[in-house]
Parts: structure tokens; sequence; C-alpha cells
């Protein structure tokens, strides 16, 4: 990689810039995200006709209805952009918030505190959103950020990325913070996933495609976010009401969202005595249904599930039901095909619920809820930086801690071995 | 990757074998412990034999000095891994442990606890105590270890293996959490680092070059840890016995490993009080010096130091020697050429102390104590698991905690959004 060319330089700029924002006071950064703000709320025209640029590419190249709408920013929604900015700068500063101490018996006292990352790039399709809110939480957590955003929103994303930097510098920190790497197409996002030294973490947002790629070709830590096969399993013993409330809201809330089920798995009891109630309640929400032999058994309108609809997740109004025969069968299925998110028992027994927590290995397991729970929001952190699936580092929900590491701070007073 | 081959065989027993021991209690766990301690004792003329067999392949290779003596394993080196492992049966399990938990306001309880990683994948070079660390630090966190320990040590690890194997499961648990692949040669250690879904995460044990090379090649997370060019800078103020103390200390204390001293930093107004003092003493403790020229002008002993001087980690008793104009020169200095470990500032004023601590951006930083003790057991994590120098999940010391991952458990009464 030739250190000196455009792409090298930019990322150059945005290390460079990032080592002062390190340092820069929790009232510094404020100002800076409200002056995002103010910019954003003031160019909302030029925005919409940047953004009406690559809505007219989108439909050219038959882009799918839902990515268009992703991808369309009204003034409602450029509106939004700015509150959400807003919310950020309400949000505590993690940068040194002291994780552990103490004082050694020779009279050191050692500290651990948390520090930014230094840059986080960030890899995303077609979503100019993210745009807006990975630069606010990066610049509140003291990081510089470099963004690839993908060619179907490279004018959306150029606009938003100049008024950034130049709000930020109107705020007098340094607006190199903020880089977009788009203009370097393709190539510069393979670049990015082998900037060590320059990049720190990469936060790819989007399908599972697009995450796995990051994941087997980056040699920068990547955190894994989003793709969740999510399970609601009801036990034997779930209470009727329960199960159904539960099962219908984990799947038709928001299905087009990482933490909406995907899979049913009912016990072999449960099943005589809900399934046909639990089948309706779902076909009444738009629910489309596959299922295992069994479950077809009960009911016409299933469609044959296999393997391969195990292992999907749908984002829409599809689900897939099974009958297993034990909590030991269900514990095993979601093993097998869940991608460790969020899963979910329904039970009035103890010892269930206890050795369902203890035995899924996912993110979030949760008893008696509904899996749309699983949420930066819900859980509290004010930010959504995201949802890791991952096992180091981060795990579950994202506040804007996760976007910081630490280091140990060593007072002595002349100390040695 | 072929999934019915010996060597995924070999990975599926670890990862089934595994979810046994996310599960078991500390005291099973310490049982196994025990017996293994009680085994290692129990085998000392089988383990020798077995680690003579390599030795003499080493000798016969022209191994170097170093390495031959890591490599062997006397009567009372291998007493002292028995005792090893009984000290991690004395430290506190961190599996359950409840890291954060609140009660949501719609009554929701969300607890955040440590769970296992899973199997954890250890490469390393010619150091067969590293097979019995590694071994019992993972089976008290409730991980799985597959180990690549490197075909110098092959004969002393496969017996250090079935040894463990066998009395885990004499205790009760499932032997196979433990494996070696050294009969997979180099191409098992390359399949072990792609081996998501199987191994969760990898730590390098060794030279830069291995670690280096697993961080390129890894598709599997990666914990680095090791590599040291730690620096010593001695301010304008430094107080002249402690400066004196610190330099020779973090040099000459113990100059093979990690968080020695590489090169010192001293202000142009220390160095006209203190320099020939600082370097007579560190050539009084036998350490070979290159100097920038300015630090040359004042000796003839110091041999010209260039930029490969600057980023070398010698493990050796030798030391680079810069004179710098300001705080901000060694700042930029240890930004350019650190491996971010450790650094120290020795110093009477507050401010530079507190400047030294924010702006310089690595692991551990130090006022005015030796860098030695960046160290798990000086800092009071009492196993030595190693000293991260990456910015993700764990950085600088790493106790047994930082060989956990967590997840959230959330009990509900039927709630949904």
């Amino acid at each position: 990689m030739s250190h000196d060319d455009a792409f090298m330089q930019l990322l150059s700029r945005a290390r460079s810039a990032s080592k002062g924002l390190a340092t820069a006071t929790s009232g510094a950064k404020n100002r800076a995200l409200e002056s995002i703000a103010q910019a954003i709320e003031n160019s909302v025209a030029e925005i919409v006709a940047a953004n009406r640029q690559d809505l007219e590419r989108g439909v050219q190249s038959d882009m799918a209805e839902g990515l268009l709408d992703r991808l369309t920013l009204t003034e409602e929604r450029i509106r939004g952009l700015a509150s959400a900015v807003r919310d950020v700068i309400a949000l505590p500063d993690p940068v040194g918030e002291v994780v552990r101490g103490s004082k050694l018996a020779n009279g050191i006292t050692i500290n651990q505190v948390r520090v930014p990352f230094g840059v986080v790039g960030a890899i995303y399709e077609a979503r100019p959103n993210v745009t807006v809110d990975i630069a606010a939480l990066a610049l509140k957590s003291g990081n510089g950020a470099v963004l690839r955003g993908g060619s179907a929103a490279e004018q959306s994303n150029a606009v938003l990325v100049k008024l950034i930097q130049d709000a930020i510098s109107a705020a007098g920190l340094n607006g190199d913070v903020v880089q977009t790497i788009d203009e370097f197409g393709r190539d510069g996002a393979e670049r990015l996933m082998r900037a060590r030294g320059f990049i720190d973490v990469l936060i790819p947002r989007g399908s599972a495609g697009l995450i796995a790629s990051v994941v087997q070709n980056s040699t920068v830590p990547v955190i894994e976010t989003g793709s969740g096969v999510v399970h609601v399993y009801v036990d034997a013993s779930a209470d009727a009401d329960m199960a159904e409330s539960i099962v219908v809201n984990a799947k038709t809330h928001r299905p087009s969202v990482c933490n909406a089920a995907e899979t049913l798995l009912v016990h072999k009891d449960a099943a005589e005595r809900l399934l046909p109630r639990l089948l309706g309640a779902l076909e009444t929400g738009g629910v489309a249904l596959w299922g295992d032999e069994r479950a077809r058994s009960t009911s016409e309108n299933l469609r044959s599930a296999t393997d391969e609809t195990w292992a999907t997740e749908h984002l829409a109004l599809e689900m897939g039901v099974k009958i297993v025969d034990s909590i030991d069968e269900a514990i095993a299925h979601i093993d097998r095909f869940s991608t460790h998110h969020t899963e979910a028992i329904v039970t009035s027994d103890f010892a269930n619920a206890e050795r369902f927590l203890a035995e899924v290995d996912s993110a979030v397991v949760m008893v008696n809820a509904s899996t749309r729970f699983t949420d930066g929001g819900e859980f509290g952190f004010g930010a959504e930086v995201g949802i890791s699936t991952q096992k180091m580092h981060a795990r579950g929900p994202m506040g804007l801690a996760e976007l910081t590491s630490t280091k140990w701070l060593v007072r002595g007073t002349g100390q040695i071995r």
C-alpha cells in the first residue's frame, strides 16, 4: 500500500486530526455536535437535491423498493437526523470514565480509564442516515471516522460529510476527523479493510453478505453487527396469553429489524394446547408460515420448511415453525441455526427458564419477554451504535462505551522492581 | 474446508466438549485442575523423556541457545508447572460474574454476565510450559483450548496434552476440551486461523513475526500480545536518583521480557544534568548503547542509532538513547516508534505528568515508576494470560476475565413492545 497517494493522505488526515479529538473536552465535542445539527437544518434543500440525484440513479438501475426507501431523505427525515445528533449531545461522554482502579501494596496507583479507539471505519450501503449517525457517535466518543457509504448514496454522503466537516471546523475542532472514501469505490473499501495503523476498528452495517465479506477480508479488527436469526421457544408450561402476545410481538411489531423473531419452536405438549391459536394469531398478523412436518399436519397453510428456512433471516412477515419434543431439542436447534443474536423462552417453569438462560449461547437470552427488547435504547444506553453478534469486545446492544478502548494510568513515586 | 477430516473432527470434539465445560461449576473445574497438577507431578520421568527427544532434534537443527533453554523441561521446571496449575485453582472463577445489571421501567430485569468464549486457540513456539499454562487458564475460565505448540516441542506437547486430557476425564469432565493440532503441521496452524465457528478467539504467543503472521492471516478474532518497544522519557525536572533507578530497573531487571525498556528519551535540560550519570549506570549494568547525534556527542561509547534502532525490540541488554528538545518531541517520537505497550515519564512537573498520561496512546502509561510493573501479577490479577497491545476487547495485562465474553440475561413477566 503506497502511503503517499490520495487515499492514504485522506486516512492520514483523519488519523492526525483524531489525536486532537482524543483529548478534546466534552464541552468542545458537544459544541461541534450542535454545530452539525444546525448545519443539517440549514441545508435541507441542498441535501434533498443531492439525494434526488442518488434516487434518480437508483430508479434507473432498478433498485428495490425497500432500498430506495432507505436511501430517501425527505425534509422530515433530515430534521430527524439533526434531532438524532442532539440526542447524542445529551449522552454522557464515555471518555475518561474510570473502569477499575486500585492502590498496589507498593504505593503505586493504577487506574483503567476509557479512551477513544482512535479512528473508526464504517462500511455500509445506501443509507445516508448512517453517515450522520456514525459521525456523531464517533465524535462524541472522541474517535475520527472514515466512512464508506456506498456508490448508491454517493451524492447524499458527499454533501453530508462536507457539511459535517465544515460544522466541526466552525466549532473550533479539526474537521478532518470525519472523512468519506466513497470516491475510491470498491478499491477504497478493500484498502480500508487492510489499513492497520490508520483504522483501529471497522464496523460493517448492512446485509449478511456485506458483513461476511468484511470479516473475511479485513485485517483491521471488526465488530460484527446485525444479522439475527432469532428464535422464540414456547415451552410445555407456557401461559397461553403470554405466548401469543410475545410470539406475535416478536414477529410482527417491526419485522424488518434484526431483533424480530424468525423461527417459532413449540414444545409438543404446548403445541396440542396452543399451536392453532398461535398460528391463527400470526396469520391474522399477516405472517406467511413455513413448518416442519408435524407443524404442517395441524394446518394446511404452512409451506414446507427446509434447513435453509431455519437458517434464513427473513426480515419480513415470514416465519418458520417447528415442533420439538423437549427443551433439549429446542436448545440444539438454536445452537445449530441461530446467529446468536437473541433467543427467548416462554415458560412458567423455573428450572427450564434457568436452563435456557444458562445453555443458550447468544448475545441476549430472554425469559417471558419479546425479542424486540434487544435494543440499545430499550436497555437504557441512549444511542444506537448497533448490536454486536460477536463475542470479543462487545456483545449485544452497544452504547458509546463500546466505541472506546481503555488504557492504564500508573502513578508512582519512584518505585522499581 | 472439509468438515469430516481428522482436523475438523478434532475441532468438533473440542467445541462439543466445551459446551459442557461452559456450565461446569467452579468446584468441578478446580477438581480437574488439581487432577492435572497431580498427573504432572506423577509423570516427571515421562515428560523429561519426551522433552529429551525434542531437545535432541533441537540440537541437531542448530537451535539457538535461548530457544533451547525455553524448550527445556527439568524436574524442577515440571514441578513448577504443577504449582502454576494450583495457582490457577486459587484464582476466582470469572464465569457468572455480573458485570452490569438494571431493572427497566417496564419491570424487565437485565443482567450482563461473564460467559466463556467457547474455544480458545493458541499458537506459540517451542515453549511446552505454555501448553500447561493456556490449558489451565482456559479450563478455569470455562473454555476449550486448541493448541498449536510448534514442531520443535511436539513430543513434549503430545505427552502433556494426553496427560491433561486424561486428568480432566479422571476428574469427571470431558477431556476433549483440550486438544493439540501439532500433528497437522503448518497446514494445521493455517486452518486454525480460519476455523470460524469452531475457534472463538486466537491468541498468538511468541515472536513479532509469528504474531504479525497470525494477525494478517486469521479470520478468527485475534488477541495480540507481547511485542514491546517500551520508552522511558526523563523530563527536564526529573529527580536525579529516581531517574537513574527507574531507567536502570526498566532496562536491566529482566531485559528479555516485553515490559523491559528499549529506548531512553532525555530532555535536553536533563541531559546536561543527568546524561553522563544515566549512561554510566547503564554501562555499569552491562547495557550496550546506541545514540542519536546529540547523545553520541557526550560519550564515545554510543554506536549510531537509526530509525531501525528506534523500532527494535531488543529483548537484550541494548538500548537506544535520544535527546529531545521538549515533551512534545518525546511524545511524537513515542507515537512514531512505540508498539504502544508501556511508556513511562520521570518528572517532578505535575502538568507534564498529566500531559504524558493523557497524550501517550499506549496500553499502560506511567509516571515515576519502572515499566517492569506492567504485569498481571503486579496488577493483582494473579494469572499471566499475556499483555494485550491491541485496543479491542482487552488492553494491557490480561487476567482470567479477559478470557471471557458476556451475555445479557433478560427476565420478564410477559412484556412486549
